[in-house]
């Protein structure tokens, strides 16, 4: 049961003064780059202006920069990180032991502040912005809910109105979720809703649904197009989000380097791919400019299977079909994930960063079913100490498969993955778990077909 | 809103090589020693042979060894330490500038771990322990959940079965506790229950009650004594848990060296009293030893104020009688605390050490009630970004009281408290304070009365 006190440390921080003063555009190392969002109605790329009317000016300009490599982090947004960053990167000691691999495994962990993941990462940057523009308050959607309570959080501390979205489903599962939005000051209402007209839409077609994220989508971005002083901000799939998200991955790269490894493994579970993106950043810029090269997993839900078993097309954001199209990996706009499914990673799209990444052959993606999952995360939780969040279990799977691998072949690969956030809130899902009643629910190529039934035209490229 | 770069950091933390390698024993440096825990049959003082029938042999020598000043913390447990210590030692810049206080706050915050408190310290130790005497399994009484949860993580890591008594009231608020407790292989009973001689016959007396910490206790030291290859373990008020707990303060005492800090105030949450004695040790010896002075405060709820409304009497530490007695601050082990009050400190008694200690006039103890420890708990979460537990609230209200007359006076005191947990599980009573609809239950003398009326004939000292 000893473990001997090595040169690694469990845990690897950076100090204040060692963390990322800049976030990392993967966009500019990209030969070929992610296609544009395009307007629906015109077919063309969508203009800084067009988008003002939805998203924050400054946020507008970073979506759109494709050509500068690292962006200054003001200080407002620095010093907010602080407050729960750097995030440790920890060597899995006692899970490589329970494995019996010759594997080093290492995750970098975000789950240590109150928002539960690393969306509070996005978050703060998106109500900084919205703040300094002067704005009044800002919407959103949220799925599990860690998005929303990040967001709740960053703008109690700027002082800026919040109005969420929450995919009832994850509403009706995670009830303490609300409160924890409201404790910090949020308005927090289920999707679909009737306060809405594309909310009263889909409730007139689909009395019994239990919404998505998609729908979600349709609805914050209605209310903040018909609110003075306020706009629409997303906590994934857009390219400022990966921006912002870099921080996960600078501060990985770094503590690698300060404790002398290189990983030949970076695995992340993929919703949106906010947290991939971010957490592959910096080592898939190296690769883009050829320097160096890692294996790179993207670990998808098989219930909601953007990157394994959907279409490189482009596609609306959401299920009201008001938002601008993106060129994804998508399960088609009309995909409904089954209820079924606990957590989050249940977006129809993926980010179109990351889909042209992973069409250009330069990362790969697996899928796992739920049960399997859960399975994962109990024995992760038993050896390493922390009750992971069900989405942040889909890498902790596929890293203890490649472990296992490796103890196959004797390899002593150094894997990393990103555990970005904790269960606590997903205690339904493990009660179903314990009870041994958990299933998945795998959609039919029929369901996919269906899914895909409301992609749009394609603009020309 | 900005925050220039300082030379103390947001948060400071340990190297793996500065965590403490050896508990500190307070008792050691106390010239009047606490009192012995007595055999209430014959009045003397328990003998190590006495308390093994239901302790960890290796515990019970740390239990009555009250001249070791130092002890060494055995490479395994250091080793679990490992997975989720050191904790950091956080400056809460961003409370100080809402208070608009020129005192520096600071607080050791232990809720970075599954079991979402400061109780995983000794749970790993005793757990270890009984795993090292070969014994099958550990009985223990939870409250709020912390303790149990903590010891479920520390038997699942060891390999040894755990049962756990709950006090029904946070059985019933509390659902998703059960459930980490589950996940981490714990068998979870709401107390009082049937399968225990003294839990039916309190169930016969009292068919509604919801339960108290005293009565779990002995529900679980029952279960344990006629159980072959079990012990009985406990959360707080013993010495060796005090002990274990001395790793809080030791790495606090070893942050403030490194940033150049002497703290003024010591502010404590106390139930019974783990973290409290835990974070003020290596101080206290330092107060003891005519080396330094600190002002160190315990702070209780209005509605089970042991400290500042019991009686330093021998009492029972449980309603079923059945362990043994001992010297403390005690509001009578008839007390039963409303079930008003959330979260846990709702245990009639207090530590002995501590009691002694405050008896000595060398701290100090202040109640609240829930209402505006909540109001505290909230204004915290929101610019510190971290959702307290109710009991680490208490502290945090007294040291936002503190820097308050700060302001009045202008003193630049540093003022640290202990942050013992996280809120995620207390969101029934958040939803209670944000509807506006908390109250609390403030004994009348008449309760104090009716809950002295079982202490027991008192051993001549």
């Amino acid at each position: 049961m000893a473990k001997d006190v090595t040169t690694i440390p469990y845990k690897t921080y950076l100090t204040e003064e060692e963390m990322p003063k800049q976030w990392y555009n993967v966009r500019a190392d990209m030969k070929k780059k992610p296609a544009p969002l395009v307007n629906p109605g015109t077919l063309k790329p969508m203009t800084a202006e067009e988008l003002e009317g939805v998203f924050c000016s400054e946020l507008v300009q970073q979506e759109l920069d494709d050509t500068t490599p690292y962006i200054d982090i003001p200080e407002e947004i620095r010093s907010f990180y602080r407050m729960y960053r750097p995030s440790p990167l920890v060597r899995a000691y006692c899970l490589e032991k329970k494995l019996d691999t010759p594997a080093k495994i290492y995750y970098k962990y975000e789950g240590n502040n109150t928002s539960g993941s690393h969306k509070l990462n996005s978050a703060a940057t998106q109500a900084y912005y919205a703040k300094n523009q002067g704005l009044k308050g800002v919407t959103t959607e949220t799925g599990a809910g860690q998005w929303g309570t990040a967001l709740s959080m960053a703008c109690s501390y700027f002082g800026l109105d919040c109005k969420v979205f929450m995919v009832k489903t994850s509403y009706e599962q995670k009830p303490f979720r609300r409160e924890v939005m409201r404790t910090y000051g949020a308005e927090v209402t289920a999707s679909p809703s009737d306060t809405t007209e594309v909310g009263r839409k889909l409730l007139e077609e689909f009395p019994g649904t239990g919404g998505s994220l998609g729908c979600a989508i349709s609805e914050a971005v209605e209310a903040a197009v018909t609110r003075e002083g306020y706009r629409y901000v997303l906590g994934s799939v857009l390219n400022q989000v990966l921006l912002h998200q870099s921080v996960i991955g600078l501060e990985t790269h770094k503590a690698f380097e300060k404790i002398g490894v290189t990983p030949d493994i970076i695995i992340g579970c993929a919703g949106g791919g906010s947290n991939l993106g971010g957490l592959i950043a910096p080592f898939m810029g190296e690769k883009l400019r050829g320097e160096k090269d890692y294996r790179i997993v993207a670990v998808e839900p098989a219930s909601c299977p953007s990157f394994t078993r959907g279409k490189y097309l482009y596609d609306f954001c959401d299920t009201g079909k008001v938002c601008p199209l993106a060129k994804m990996y998508t399960l088609g706009n009309g995909f409904m994930p089954s209820p079924i499914h606990a957590g989050g990673l249940r977006f129809h799209g993926m980010s179109p960063a990351l889909s042209e990444l992973y069409d250009q052959g330069l990362m790969e993606a697996v899928s796992y079913e739920q049960t399997e999952v859960f399975e994962a995360a109990e024995m992760f939780a038993r050896v390493e100490g922390i009750l992971p969040a069900p989405e942040s279990s889909h890498a902790i799977k596929a890293a203890i498969d490649e472990a296992l691998k490796c103890k196959e072949t004797g390899e002593e690969k150094n894997i990393v993955f990103g555990l970005t956030g904790t269960g606590y809130f997903d205690l339904v899902a493990y009660q179903q778990f314990n009870d041994g009643t958990m299933t998945d629910y795998i959609p039919t190529d029929e369901d996919l077909e269906a899914g895909l039934a409301f992609v749009p035209p394609q603009p020309e490229e």
